[in-house]
């Protein structure tokens, strides 16, 4: 009974326009697949965007498995409101001028002018600052492990839906704790939690780390972060957690009694993910074919276009929807029974809005009991007898959501190179190829001056043992950095 | 693994502190309820409420509830923007005169004062309106069936918690269809939707009908509501359904090519339920001990409390961790193995914050293979074989819903009055004890009329057909109104 999630073909649109090339005209290719697959859309306002059913759905796939994981290691959620009083925002001196930039300002309201701005949230550390000082108390309140969905609003002149929008929505996780090391290890789990939501759910594999000091989050005392690689070479931050220390907490004033009697700080952390990942995800699976969707994230996993011409026609619809029926409680199945559109139309259009699996079923099909099964990566068609498909189709979209991991991992892994001179490093960022791993001695000068070659900027500090020396001043390296052009 | 969704007692809250009378004092007794049980709390910026995890769980729970009723009648998720143009406000004349007054306006952001002030959105009609205008085209576009879940900001002085807040979370459904037929039916469709979740999941019973003209929404053709009653005879507007008929299609200019090849505009459709229901259901249920919550929006059905003292201590633990892990996939149950407080204080905690259902177990229950039900309304204490459970607590819990329902029910019908003239209706309103029925003649000044007798409005035009003369002219009455003081 539920409506399709994408329209009907008008009559104006006719056959599926064609896509830009993904290797050679890669930004209008990722528009294009936005706009044809009816992800998002513009909107009058700039820098906001409009995220139509069918890449909402995407994102309420997304949220579940988040929420699913920040449940299991003991969060909840809650909510708390959108405008944040100017003081606020003043009180932790980096955070405010990090954000101060980006932020917009409701300055009038119910028709008079407001004695003190609010602002709209740009992120929410401040407001829930101020609540976790009225609440916490004592040593048994801790942890504080809390999570919210919500909207927020950072400035922006340039749109590109998903990747960068001025209103855009996501979570953030925000948690208080007794000890420093219980603060280190939750930011530590959370982005754990990232990556493994990142490579399990949309089979996009990242690389995780430190971000180095000067890009961090204001007011962080560490910031965490994981990467993805994106086909035209450019890194994408996908999800950040930060070590807040006790910054907030001096700010904020929260403090609680410790089971010693004494009064201390407590030590928080934040957590966040938006919907730049789904961008990220579009990015990564995509064809010249348009939207290539990993399973777990499908809205429709298999959609079922009979073969509805000539003789046989009843029978082949009535065991199309004996199909769907019977796939679905374990798998989200469209059947395609539209008659004003051809088979080939439909097959060109589920191709291009990315669901993972097609089953066909003709009247010779009927036949012979069985079903064309026709994965959308991978390549070949599978004949399925009818009686089989409840447990085909399953372990074929595990397949299918495999074969997409490893597909993104063989790109990474192949698109990292080792720099150990600044001339190596310098044409590493000019080729575009990916991340460029280089030694580091720790200094800023030799961040600075890497900085400097080409526009890539150091992504994340990894843990691996350092080997060579720093590119820059040619020193002992004391980490391994991983560099990039990035969204 | 999960965290408990409420905060541990800290060492000066001690016992759970008294709730004031809801008998003699609701008001108060609303926001003890509220504050102690941690639903909610309130926030620096006037009108603005922080949304606890407790709270914020019972709210996921009705989102849940109404999502699924949403998807079963075909209707989408989508994301529209916070942000909404001045401009778009104003194409509607009658909109824009009833929102203006209320709208938060953004008129700096990115460090600059903007062109053209942005709206926060107080419902979305106008941003939806001109992005339907881009996507529909032909009568097989139609009917968009398209709902969000989100945040909108309506500038309020008062606050009270869920109640009456300047930002609060809802959902708006937004839909456009082929004929004025269409429209009709899908905003009847959604109230009934509403009074089947309001009753079958919170068991709050409702009064369903449309509003008078002077009560409907700023722009709508008609309005729909459902009105429940409050026990200081308050009537308190839980969901509202509009037929927009053609006014946001003018204004925006939405027009499709009917199948007749002529261009025509669509008939829309919103309808929104709020956080407020929410605020319905703590008045509709709670007692003087504090909270109840219906089972199916309880975010623990049922609370384990071992008696832990004494002899036979671990058995107990271990055999309310086996009822716990039992009953886990169908019921939401919590065990209580806090050991720093007793089983009399935990009685008492978590009664005040509503758990529908205790289940004792002590060393001699033990003994006897049983375990104590204590439902938290009805009364009595079951002693239930350890190996029933897993059958009684879904049933007893089934009860609980009837049973709540059941009350309200009673308390609702014996809270209606008819008034047939102008003199039993002011004692009627004046007596504050529900809704006064009366017959109506259609005339807006007999509206008039009866509006200034003790500050009662008219909250719904009932389907009943009317008997007796229009209290205010005694000419025949064409309708039954139902009036009330209101929320």
């Amino acid at each position: 009974m539920a409506q399709p999630l994408v329209s009907q073909p008008s009559e104006e649109s006719g056959f599926v326009k064609e896509i830009p090339s993904k290797a050679q005209h890669f930004a209008d290719w990722y528009t294009a697949v936005v706009l044809k697959a009816e992800l998002a859309d513009y909107y009058p306002v700039r820098g906001c965007t409009v995220i139509r059913p069918y890449g909402y759905a995407i994102w309420e796939l997304m949220q579940q498995g988040l929420d699913r994981r920040f449940k299991a290691t003991g969060h909840m959620n809650a909510y708390f409101p959108l405008f944040i009083p100017q003081s606020f925002l003043q009180r932790e001196a980096a955070h405010v001028q990090g954000f101060a930039p980006e932020v917009a300002w409701v300055t009038r309201g119910g028709g008079e002018e407001l004695s003190e701005p609010l602002a709209v949230r740009p992120t929410s550390e401040t407001a829930i600052g101020h609540m976790y000082a009225r609440w916490i108390r004592s040593y048994r309140d801790l942890p504080v492990l809390i999570n919210q969905w919500c909207n927020v609003v950072r400035w922006e002149k340039a749109t590109r839906p998903f990747l960068r929008t001025m209103e855009f929505l996501w979570q953030e996780g925000h948690t208080a704790h007794r000890t420093a090391e219980d603060g280190e290890q939750e930011s530590r789990q959370m982005l754990e939690v990232y990556r493994d939501f990142a490579e399990t759910d949309l089979s996009v594999p990242v690389l995780s780390g430190r971000k180095p000091d000067s890009e961090r989050f204001p007011g962080a005392l560490h910031s965490y972060t994981i990467e993805a690689l994106m086909p035209d070479g450019q890194a994408l931050q996908a999800g950040t957690s930060h070590n807040l220390g006790q910054n907030f907490a001096r700010a904020f004033n929260i403090k609680f009694l410790d089971s010693d009697n004494t009064e201390k700080f407590v030590w928080t952390t934040s957590w966040g993910l938006s919907w730049r990942m789904l961008g990220g995800l579009i990015m990564a699976h995509g064809d010249d074919r348009g939207l290539v969707l990993p399973p777990r994230v499908a809205p429709y996993q298999a959609v079922i276009v009979p073969i509805l011409s000539g003789k046989g026609r009843d029978e082949v619809l009535t065991a199309a929807r004996s199909i769907a029926s019977g796939l679905a409680p374990a798998v989200r199945v469209r059947l395609d029974d539209r008659t004003e559109v051809t088979p080939g139309w439909k097959f060109n259009d589920w191709e291009m809005r990315g669901v993972p699996l097609r089953i066909e079923l003709g009247p010779r099909d009927l036949g012979q009991r069985q079903a064309v099964l026709v994965p959308r990566v991978g390549g070949g068609k599978r004949p399925v007898p009818l009686d089989g498909l409840a447990e085909a189709v399953p372990s074929i979209l595990a397949e299918i959501q495999q074969t997409l991991l490893q597909q993104a991992k063989a790109y990474l892994d192949s698109h990292i190179v080792t720099a150990t001179t600044r001339e190596q490093f310098a044409a590493a960022i000019a080729a575009r190829s990916g991340f460029v791993r280089v030694g580091w001695c720790g200094a800023e000068a030799c961040e600075q001056a890497l900085r400097r070659e080409g526009g890539a900027s150091p992504r994340l500090i990894s843990t691996e043992t350092p080997g060579g020396p720093c590119p820059s001043c040619g020193g002992a390296a004391r980490h391994v950095v991983y560099y990039a052009r990035a969204y």
